[in-house]
């Protein structure tokens, strides 16, 4: 790390202090099975009985040790946060444990210590313990970082050596790729903070390796004699195995999947020179941003598989749009930006997408319960209940069988610090715009940037410097925004803009302070005429806020209101702070439609385009916010 | 029958003539495994087999016999259409296999005589051996009908006795129930025939034991140790099995075995004195034309299980609406009208409905290939395609495996005449209008009726009558007609309305003549607001045809079609012969959103209710005819 930043206010201090104060320990305790009526993690046992200090069976998912590894590496950015000798203290005993349960040879995966050590390495379609070790990985690297502690960096590295030595495409190594990709992005993390060169080859293997021919994962169903899940079905896309990554255009097959895949390519492009790799990451990013993204930054529209979709297929109701996915993308967009030799801002306008919206809705706003799945309509009886809207869950639940998405929020949240700026030689890029504190080194010299600011609720942005330095400030200028003006120590200033940033370039002095002053005029957006789910309709948004309106705020069956000619300045905006945890509300007219008299199905239509609408006021809240306030209707695109 | 129609030309006879020279013929052939080509049915050769005539396994479904009963009793009606010589000996030479097929104690089933001869009557929750009896009893009474001739009755009756002997609540008795309702409304259409007591008692018991704890369909799970398509999942909707039938007042589950068991129930009402099987009855009524049903007639929204969804739950693009289910739709409406003491014209409503709409567009205009699965949209790409749309194929299907629509089709078309009027007292009631002909006993002497129209483009229905009687005939006047005119001997006439049907009650004499004139004004329909699917949409009929727009008239994505302020006169109507068979189409003014220049996914929308629509004109064909030329979208319910 060249540069760090401490969020020290505003929307984002205090959302970390959430995690911090109540996503952490209970996700912590959850681990220790210690939430009475929770479904048993069993995530620590299992280490504890593969040190052999505990009896027992393994119990829980074949990558539950994931999970302790997501907890650690958001403990890691938590520690980097704010310092907390309990949590380090929590934190380096279970690393402790890891290590007693790590065999001689590096090997650390639980389920196959404890359950069928036979038969590791010979399901890795099905097994994950390629993905597990890559998320200790990354937890160790992360931990190392926050706290300068080798002891779990150590660990890992001892499994990240029986990696390489057991995979790649020489001679006696298996040539092998993971069912679910995550070690890929994990040893290149590893390799930019140790420099080790197997690292990189061997996380470089994996993804040449992938799509090609024969299918790897039909051989060794083939070869082996058991069954994980069940058998292979042969849908090579699904683990992003249809073609070689080179000749991927399209993102296709499990979300999560894809998006750790995608991340470890552009973290690649960063490291060796190929163009070949870089187009198919521009191409792929391009897919899913301009065919394959809900308006919250939701991907992976298919709960079958949760998966991708087809082009322009982002229905609504049913959409999948996990939390998991969500974070992923934004790895994937940091990763852009840093293989970029000019980023563009679209990167960082996605990765602040999923911040406010596609991300954050997936934790309720007590830190307390969490979305998988992050649909843009909701409708009670249907959603979560029949067929077809099983997965849609109206209500965030308690805790999953599968809890993937609460550490992966967690940890996101806790390194948002990590996304604000990136630094290119002279040039500063600021990506996203919270209450923080950054010190970069530029030619030998430290300067530090502090940034003021109300935003998401305001979108004036002040920063403070201190320090001498000749350097280019480029500022994001949000692809939401319509209009925004810098003011340089009070002077109004044109600066030059490329790839959508403005550059300033100066000498900067101690006491100089730049404005960015943003638009936050609500903007009421349509999709692409190819989106069919969304045609005729609206969505509103005010900053990077997507809105949306709620039963709540606005009666039952949502799909009765319209909204007519409305336009941006039919909104009223208002500050609410004891609302939903203090947000910016907006009102509008809408029409409504009201119930019929009787009980017909069908008849003749009221003539003209209002006919029998009636006339009311809507509240939008923002999309994160919403399903906080019981049961009840949701909807973001709305009739015109 | 105390009365007969036969259609004697128009659209139907049309209709009739093609099911009777390319339907019934090419089914037949399949049935005997002659079509090159197509999958092998087996149907026939099952019973050879079963006879001792033919070597080899049963192959096909558990219940391809009653593909073969469809297929006679379809013939059974078509030779009431009109004597086919070939035809008859070709059914008398079936019915002849069919006896020679049957065991000594009348059991007919060819699964379980060919295959699992130990495992009869122990699995009836999967195995379908009371409802294959109960089609070749329907199928054996018809031909008795048509033909006079009682082989195929006296096999049936038979098998009738058989199970009259063996299920029922007495001592010694099986208690079991079907788990797919046929068998009930089958004995009471023998019954209806022959008279025979017992016929009426077991369908009773068979209804009557329906829903009744403890399961049924557990207990027979727990007793017997092998499965046919897998284990019971305790779902005791599925076959309307949750509570006794005269608790249930919601429509529930597989919509062809609701639908075949309330129509036996509403038949039984015919029978015996029974209030709250009445009020069941209609209950269940209410509940699927007032909440469950498409504007086309379709029922069974959800594709899971071809069963009925939740109130207004009517997605038009995941629509099931089995073709099956549409004709089972029209026998529970036929038995209601019996049923009441006076008719309500909602029930001839909706058979005109099915026989327009919902059934009819099974069938692809050359009488070729058929549609189980009737969705109200199509879209390219994704109909067919995509997880959660892969039931609603956008073309019709050569054949299917389970060959359960195409002969309940051809049967319901045949039959038409039967639905035509019913007789109560010295009322007769017309709900149809077709060109026919057709006699009623009134007070011992005969009169005949001749219909002349060219409905359904026009709306002009004339009756001729010959004899005299002094009675009462009762003219629907259909629900979506918003104007209707009689004449009477060329004098306007002011008739006494009641329950939808216009009352003429006089000595009618021979020569007198009626006139019938229907407003044929197209009608713009809007669905009830707890419809969600078709909020901000409207529906275009015209006389009982609901019409839709189709990609080949109007280009693709017709999502992006709007209907702006149109009114009923802004249509133009134009019947074209040379069209799909003949057809009234109509044009009318449209809306279009144009694509997009680049490839954003979403922007800031356009001002303006109308912002950046581009006038067209619509073209609309009858829903029935869709899917005639080529792949393309179509929708119903367009924006407007």
């Amino acid at each position: 790390m060249t540069n760090t930043t401490r969020i020290t206010g505003g929307f984002w201090a205090r959302t970390q202090e959430l995690v911090m104060d109540v996503v952490l320990p209970f996700q912590g305790a959850l681990l220790e099975d210690q939430v009475p009526g929770a479904a048993k993690s069993h995530a620590i046992e299992n280490f504890r009985i593969a040190a052999g200090e505990a009896e027992g069976a393994f119990h829980g998912m074949v990558f539950q040790d994931s999970d302790v590894a997501k907890w650690l590496e958001a403990a890691a950015y938590a520690l980097a946060v704010r310092p907390d000798a309990a949590l380090e203290e929590k934190a380096d005993s279970l690393i402790a444990l890891l290590g007693r349960a790590q065999r001689e040879d590096g090997y650390i995966d639980t389920y196959f210590i404890v359950k069928e050590p036979e038969r590791k390495w010979q399901n890795l379609r099905e097994c994950h313990e390629l993905y597990c070790a890559g998320h200790l990985i990354e937890a160790a690297v992360a931990y190392y970082e926050a706290t300068g502690k080798d002891a779990f960096l150590s660990i890992m590295q001892k499994t990240a050596n029986l990696i390489c030595d057991r995979f790649g495409p020489e001679p006696g190594k298996k040539r092998g790729i993971p069912g679910h990709e995550e070690i890929e992005l994990a040893l290149l993390r590893l390799y930019r903070l140790t420099g080790e060169r197997r690292c990189l080859e061997t996380a470089r293997y994996f993804i040449d390796a992938r799509g090609a021919e024969p299918d790897y994962f039909a051989e060794e169903a083939a070869a082996c004699d058991w069954r994980h899940w069940g058998p292979y079905n042969g849908d090579r896309r699904y683990a992003q195995n249809h073609a070689p990554v080179r000749e991927q255009k399209a993102a296709a097959g499990h979300a999560v999947r894809a998006l750790y895949l995608y991340t470890a390519m552009a973290d690649l492009v960063g490291l060796i020179d190929d163009e070949a790799l870089f187009s198919s990451c521009v191409n792929l990013w391009q897919n899913i941003t301009q065919r394959q993204m809900y308006l919250t930054g939701g991907i992976g529209a298919s709960a079958a598989g949760e998966a991708f979709s087809a082009d322009y297929d982002l229905p609504n109701d049913t959409a999948y749009a996990e939390t998991c996915a969500a974070c992923a993308l934004v790895f994937f967009a940091r990763r852009l930006i840093d293989a970029s030799i000019t980023p563009a801002a679209e990167y960082a306008d996605v990765i602040e997408k999923e911040f406010y919206n596609g991300a954050l809705a997936g934790m309720q706003l007590d830190g307390k319960k969490f979305f998988y799945v992050n649909p843009l309509e909701s409708v009670p009886g249907v959603s979560g209940v029949l067929e077809g809207y099983k997965h849609a869950l109206p209500q965030r639940p308690a805790w999953f069988g599968c809890a993937c998405c609460p550490p992966n929020l967690a940890r996101l949240v806790l390194s948002l610090g990590r996304y604000l700026y990136s630094q290119s030689g002279s040039t500063i890029y600021c990506h996203l715009f919270a209450e923080s504190e950054s010190r970069f080194k530029i030619d030998g010299s430290t300067i530090t940037l502090k940034m003021t600011t109300g935003y998401p609720w305001k979108g004036d942005v002040d920063f403070a410097f201190e320090g001498n330095a000749h350097c280019t400030l480029a500022l994001r200028i949000p692809g939401w925004c319509g209009s925004a003006a810098i003011t340089l120590n009070g002077e109004a200033l044109e600066a030059e803009r490329r790839c959508g940033y403005a550059l300033i370039e100066r000498d900067w002095q101690s006491g100089d302070t730049l404005r960015l002053a943003l638009d936050m005029r609500v903007t009421l957006v349509e999709a692409n005429p190819h989106v069919r789910e969304d045609a005729g309709r609206l969505a509103v948004m005010r900053g990077p806020l997507v809105y949306c309106l709620e039963e709540a705020d606005n009666g039952p069956e949502l799909w009765n209101v319209s909204l007519g000619n409305l336009t941006p300045a039919d909104f009223t905006e208002r500050f609410e702070p004891d609302f939903l945890g203090g947000v910016v509300t907006l009102s509008s007219p809408g029409k409504r439609r009201p119930p019929w008299q009787g009980d017909t199905l069908y008849r003749p239509a009221a003539p003209g385009a209002d006919a029998g609408t009636e006339a009311c006021t809507l509240r939008w809240i923002p999309y994160y916010a919403w399903s906080n306030r019981g049961l009840g209707g949701m909807c973001v695109w709305v009739r015109r």
